[in-house]
């Protein structure tokens, strides 16, 4: 059976670099790493071995659980908890609750009794108080469950206003807002920011709801844009909405930014793909995943948490779906 | 503690049907469904009293390795192997190997050792005798890794070779095709599908890599737009670099489909979210998700499996990046 000396052999260097490798503890050159990889590739070193080496912590695994895994803002998040979680050794397994209750409850069952040292929530159908009678370290992101649960998010009402006064000083004057699903506190959060800023100047916006599908929110946009063909300004409470008001726009003939201007909220990659690229309100999502992953793994590790609740600031974005010439 | 009966009393139908429900085996009715939903959150019913009734099997999950969760493909494919698994009373766990083969050895690893009853697996970068000597049913999905392995996968080289004949049909006479990875089966044989098709016209097309990095894409395929103007059809080994196609030609104001033309391949979501919307070779993606979990759990349940390797055609989506004045 081929062991980790063997390794160190074939790729000369010492049993200590590759340990290090293997666990992930302490610094191993890029160099040595492929020099590493390939012996483990040439001597057809087991996993097992290398599990046997790494397996030092009772379980390292991390279990994140997502709402709607197509939704492209949800693999942004979990490569930055899997990214910060690697580096401290752990893994993490991604579970998708496709928005349903029972099975947010069943993954959050299965890992928690079984085999995770930790769970991280970006979803929030139940009471709160199931969440905090799980017998595991726990952390909410994205989503507030609950003041007594560690939280890692970002100021959604204040990001939804500096969007809003945004296409606002850049000459839009009839404003359509599309929000997310109603009682979602994301989506209302964005609301209460867009109406605040359009309430200072004294506007009547319009407010109309969409999943966050992009072909109900297709649909729901065309019939507004259609009834109401004033609107020369749409703050979208998703990046993903954003981007079904801009195709919309395409196949109404509305030339985006002249006619009709288009802010968005996420600053998924996705936004940069399409033409022209979304000006958005961007929330530093890598910075939240590995702010949340360094948050449970505090816990899991029964060190003391130094911030219970992050509460990240958003950035604007300006790419081309708002117009230059802004205003002063 | 409450319990079953509670929840069957509350919601006003029988232990039977709630238990029906809990297992997922057998119908239970929409209305009866939210009933059950509304009774659970109402008394508060506890997720370990749910699983405690679901717990009939050992393990009940099946693992998802992926090269890479932020490629929106793989998240449709899980989206669709999540969906069969739960339907047989399975859960799903989603593992992103980050195109390592540290990583993916120690999911494989953790996974098959620990508490998965099966893995699914979308990558292929160990040596296939590695993937064999698990012990635990195995299934490759989308990648072949070795005729042992039970398989479901796309004809790559057909579906290729459909896409440019199209390109070619629709008039395009100077074709450029971006593969991907060299050395990536199915990049390679989108590659000779393509070679296939321009072969037998006698035509002599540029030929440039990338990985499906949508900003690495995006990069060459402007050099190579720069370098070879003349290009007016493009087929891209994957719908992300297609899109990146399709940016790169706004950004060069080459009007598309007029004067370039472009067809992608896989079928995503995101190709229809862009404008034009995208001609593209489609994959069956939910077919291809449905069928590798069945096969799985068919292999867990001591099943015999009736086939082990699916090779799906592709079909020809023709959407806005193609001429509609087609050939003959």
């Amino acid at each position: 059976m081929v062991n980790i000396k063997d390794v160190a052999k074939n790729a000369n260097l010492s049993v200590a670099t590759v340990s290090r490798y293997l666990n992930k503890n302490g610094y191993v050159s890029k160099k040595s790493s492929e020099r590493i990889e390939q012996a483990i590739r040439e001597l057809d070193y087991k996993p097992s071995s290398i599990a046997r080496s790494l397996s030092k912590k009772q379980s390292n695994i991390i279990g994140l659980i997502v709402p709607d895994i197509k939704n492209p803002y949800f693999p942004e998040l979990a490569r930055a908890v899997e990214d910060m979680a690697w580096s401290y050794g752990y893994t993490v397994v991604l579970c998708n609750s496709d928005e349903q209750t029972e099975k947010e409850l069943l993954y959050i069952e299965r890992l928690s009794q079984t085999y995770v040292a930790g769970l991280i929530v970006t979803t929030s159908l139940m009471d709160p108080s199931v969440y905090m009678s799980i017998n595991t370290p726990i952390v909410a992101l994205d989503r507030i469950i609950d003041v007594a649960i560690p939280t890692v998010a970002t100021d959604n009402r204040k990001g939804a206003k500096l969007g809003t006064k945004y296409l606002l000083t850049n000459g839009a004057e009839n404003l359509l807002c599309i929000r997310g699903p109603q009682g979602l506190k994301t989506a209302d959060d964005r609301l209460t920011g867009f109406l605040e800023a359009t309430d200072e100047q004294g506007l009547d916006p319009i407010v109309v709801t969409t999943s966050f599908d992009f072909k109900d929110a297709a649909k729901v946009i065309e019939q507004t844009l259609m009834l109401h063909p004033q609107v020369d300004g749409i703050f979208a409470s998703s990046d993903t909405l954003a981007i079904a008001a801009l195709h919309i726009a395409h196949k109404l003939e509305k030339r985006v930014p002249e006619e009709l201007q288009i802010v968005g909220f996420d600053g998924i990659a996705l936004g940069e793909m399409v033409s022209p690229a979304l000006t958005t309100v961007g929330q530093d999502l890598y910075k939240m995943g590995a702010a949340a992953a360094t948050m449970l793994i505090e816990q899991i590790e029964g060190k003391e948490i130094k911030q219970t609740v992050l509460n990240l600031d958003a950035q604007l974005i300006v790419r081309g779906t708002t117009r230059k010439e802004a205003a002063k």
